[in-house]
């Protein structure tokens, strides 16, 4: 790697003149807050001056937070003084590669330059993407397409897909264009424009393959208007506000990036890719006086999405929202009443734009206390004598976003109680990615539709959306072990009695990276994360118990490249030791990846992680 | 039956007498109403009269609606004129026997009387518990085992456990009773007094076995204080208070028990057995200006709690709540702010006492609008011109009870929400039913201790909670059939292009009992219930989706005397066709069943229900 040394050699050049840019904020800043809009103007002048003897334009992809080391942010925790180094991760593009570089915002410079030659394409940008539709607006044969089809070209508004990756052994960074007509509707992904196939070369912004294969019908645009305000008679009914009030204000404190709440402390981070974070939760201990670590890292690591439909338009649409689109990058504002009820705090967002400059995305984020009716723990005393009764009401802390990839809002929410625990609850919103059909009833399918009929013209597609957790949990400490309890069925050698059987528990601490895949089925078991080296005073280890709602598997055979490039969903529960760098299931670079630097990937590479 | 015949002859002379009593409130009520107090008293005396030549006391199990058929309350619906017989389901013990009677309030008269000759007991009365725990603390033999342990027999309190059955050709009625030491702490399942076997008969409310078999610790009083007024510091983070407001009132109208809210109408009833009942659950159809059946009745209909211990002391606690002591008769008024939000209706609850008389259960439902911040429906439109946005807040309607049994309170919700949905919750809280051991600390555990040791001397006994939902959903209408959608994997050969797999699904409308039932384990899955006759104007069927939560299966097994009583858990999915008759997934009388009367019996006895 020669020549990412010369490169980085050619980057410390520049400390000098970057080292005079001011930085207002860094004094209070806490190791994991995000980049600051003076920080992405800073990596931004940094990188850029980096590249100052090479002519092309720069892309900026992703520019977010390089995370220090947990060990420096600890050291940190214990010692204000000791702030770790201040650095970006920044991934461009420039001259058809992709350069992962590490700058150190502390000492105004490249720290780390290098080439990325492996398989897979950085996250998209939000301007490439419209380049990439305008162009198509643009394009003659697209023009003649629409006008054969009778349709009005300003009535027409693209979209952009990923395509996959299917065997290829050199993959172009390219994307598939599907186009929606919006004439008499603003719900465009339910009036598909089916039958063209549109392929744009992202580092050329060229149109590199157009067929028009076929016209097929386009759904009709009643009854797609989903805003009240333009809806006709009869309304559904009509729902009540209501309000949470509180005496004694929001009941949580927030100092920059950090929430005080009841008896928890967390940070709330925000990053282009991921979205949301959640670090260093930790829960008072009102008996010791201090705050124990829970988690250090929480957050929405990827999130896949097959459709089901293997024909020429569909085959492809296997989405990785987190890795090619971001989930940072499609936040939107959340509306004060309705997104969040009335006594939410909300708080801006910033990434970088494919310049480099920052862009802000207001109200990304809402903290609220919920006050949902329920119950936290009760018992009434119905066998002692006198009135001995213990009610109290639930109350928790609500750390949401909403991330609107294309047609599907995914609401995404972290849930604190007092009593501990943390839930993590995705809520799946939006419209539908419909394909046009010539049915107008059911009684016409003769095959497989690969979809319902939702609507005359209109198969919703069969899908999955597969999320993976990262959780970095360390419990009281960072060594942590994973151990799976299972129930298991004894008969009734023991007493004598006539009971015939009974279950008890086995436990057993997995040893590798191997032994933590979990595939949750109908066996019995309880999952826990516990630190062998603290104890209750009853001497029980102190753990976490991880506890799923219903899990799903994928369905797609394991040689199909989708599920090659998803791996991370073979099984529902995986457990590695903390590395940095694993940071994201599906890989580094996701865009046309090949599954070849994933979760699957480091537990064959790693294996060991008990304690 | 010829007994039964005279009986019912005998009690048809009463009739003229009892005609006289007045029942003011029959002109508005529904034919699912709960009875009324007035209809308790009226019940009783009926019954009372048709016993009058017979010397011994009656006791009332069960005094409840005896619900008429389905198709003569949809006949009073479309025609209030038309109202059904109100009659009275009662279960008597009179003379060691149990009588399953039919009292017609609307003739004033016996309509059926039957000596049940099966095996298992009734629910049991409260005031038959009391007497036998009474009968313990005035017993000399358990007064010596006190002294000889050092207890002050003022300090003393005795619970009741059913026994179960175990094989017993033929059984008495008996509980066995477990006593706590309260001395020092009003949690009282904390401080179980082992090591003395107590069997009280019901039939003869005496003391029939008595073993003091061995000396057990009791554990301390500290620290099992719940009550916040009486802890000492340090005390827990302080909540916040919270109300929730609603501008424009409650939001829905309560008329009798027949609720209106938003889309739904549905009515609430209260049983001494099942608790609370949701009847005849309708939603509005905006465009066709009519209410469309979803449920026709809704409840628990049985909650099975085996304990994993096979010991002396434990192999019978094998709790089933509904049937043994019933959700009603363990309702526990419930705090208004605390049990329920601020903006929550409350509604009383009746039962019949042992002597017949109504008994108020006050505040036993409570019924409310939850406005919990979460979002029913959102989306923004990024890729189309202007600000298109619509965010609906979600609002739902919950209906409330709490059941404390013992130990355990179960906080038992139905949410409709205006999406359609129903939501049943139970929220399982209280305190824990502990075994006293000589452990302090879990490394001094060598054997099997059944469970975790919880505090000093005190382990959590290894236990299942298994609940069976009653739901008679009339999708529609009253013809549906049961459907599994499989979701199959499928090579791909239909397409030329590089996908090698997707999904697709496989339909099966369940023909018989057999084939419906259902063990959810990691084959994908989607169950409905569908009218076969109802299709939307797409030609899909009209139907509702069972979304299950993590499905639980039992451990138990297959020849053990519980397992075989608890049958219903052997499936997590059952369907039956509609049967007045089968109520009770456990059977009719669960006390000391033998399994012979359940869920598994009238599957094996039908074996038909496709439309």
């Amino acid at each position: 790697m020669a020549s990412t040394v010369k490169l980085l050699f050619c980057f410390l050049l520049t400390i000098s003149f970057l080292s005079l840019f001011p930085l207002s904020s860094s004094a209070k800043q806490h190791p994991l807050d995000p980049l600051t809009p003076a920080e992405f103007n800073l990596v931004k002048i940094i990188v850029k001056r980096a590249y100052r003897l090479i002519p092309h334009n720069i892309s900026f992809q992703y520019v977010g937070l390089d995370e220090p080391e947990k060990q420096a942010v600890f050291l940190w925790q214990s010692n204000p003084a000791r702030i770790p180094h201040r650095r970006a991760r920044v991934v461009t593009r420039l001259n058809k590669q992709t350069h992962d570089i590490i700058v150190d915002i502390s000492t105004r410079s490249v720290f780390s330059n290098k080439i990325y030659k492996g398989n897979g394409f950085p996250l998209l940008t939000i301007e490439e993407q419209e380049a990439a539709t305008e162009l198509v607006l643009g394009y003659g044969p697209f023009k003649a397409s629409m006008k054969k089809r009778g349709l009005n070209i300003s009535d027409v508004v693209c979209s952009t897909s990923t395509v996959g990756w299917f065997g290829e052994k050199k993959s172009k960074r390219v994307l598939k264009i599907p186009c929606f007509y919006t004439e008499g509707t603003v719900n465009m992904y339910l009036r598909p424009i089916d039958g063209i196939t549109i392929v744009v070369d992202l580092d050329e912004i060229k149109i590199s393959e157009y067929h028009d294969r076929e016209i097929a019908p386009i759904p009709k645009p009643e009854p797609t208007e989903y805003r009240l305000s333009h809806m006709k008679p009869p309304f559904g009914p009509r729902m009540n506000n209501a309000a949470t009030v509180t005496a004694n204000g929001p009941g949580f404190t927030l100092d920059g990036h950090t929430i005080k709440w009841a008896n928890w402390n967390l940070h709330v981070g925000f990053d282009a890719r991921i979205g949301s974070i959640i670090s260093m939760a930790s829960i008072y201990d009102l008996e010791k006086h201090k705050y124990r670590r829970v988690m250090y890292r929480g957050y929405i690591s990827e999130l896949f999405i097959p459709y089901m439909d293997p024909s020429e338009g569909w085959y492809y649409v296997t989405y990785f929202d987190n890795g090619e689109f971001g989930f940072g990058l499609t936040a939107v504002p959340l509306e004060p009443l309705n997104d969040c009820p009335a006594n939410a705090v909300f708080m801006d967002g910033y990434f970088a734009g494919q310049d480099g400059s920052p862009v802000k995305s207001p109200n990304a984020i809402c903290i609220f206390e919920r006050h949902s009716g329920d119950i936290m723990w009760r018992h009434t005393e119905a066998e002692m004598p006198g009135d001995v009764r213990e009610v109290r009401p639930e109350v928790s802390l609500v750390v949401r976003m909403v991330a609107t990839v294309g047609n599907y809002d995914y609401i995404l929410d972290w849930e604190f109680k007092p009593s501990g625990s943390i839930k993590m609850g995705v809520g799946l919103t939006g419209v539908l990615e419909v394909k046009p059909v010539t049915y107008t009833n059911v009684d016409q399918i003769k095959e497989d539709a690969h979809g319902t009929l939702v609507a005359e013209n209109t198969i919703g597609v069969f899908h999955d959306h597969f999320l993976n957790y990262h959780l970095d949990l360390d419990i009281d400490g960072d060594a942590n072990s994973f151990v799976k309890t299972n129930l298991v069925t004894k008969r009734n050698t023991e007493a004598k009695t006539p009971r015939k059987s009974y279950w008890t528990v086995e436990r057993e601490t997995a040893k590798t990276e191997f032994d933590a895949r979990i595939v949750l089925d109908s066996k019995p078991v309880e999952l826990a994360l516990v630190n062998p080296n603290k104890k209750t005073k009853m001497g029980n280890h102190v753990g976490y118990r991880l506890v799923p709602g219903f899990a799903a598997s994928p369905l797609l055979t394991a040689d199909d490249y989708p599920q090659i490039r998803a791996a991370f969903t073979n099984y529902n529960v995986w457990v590695t030791p903390y590395n940095k760098s694993e940071k994201w299931a599906a890989g580094d670079h996701v865009d046309q990846s090949h599954g070849d630097d994933d979760l699957l990937t480091w537990t064959n590479r790693y294996n060991f992680i008990a304690h």
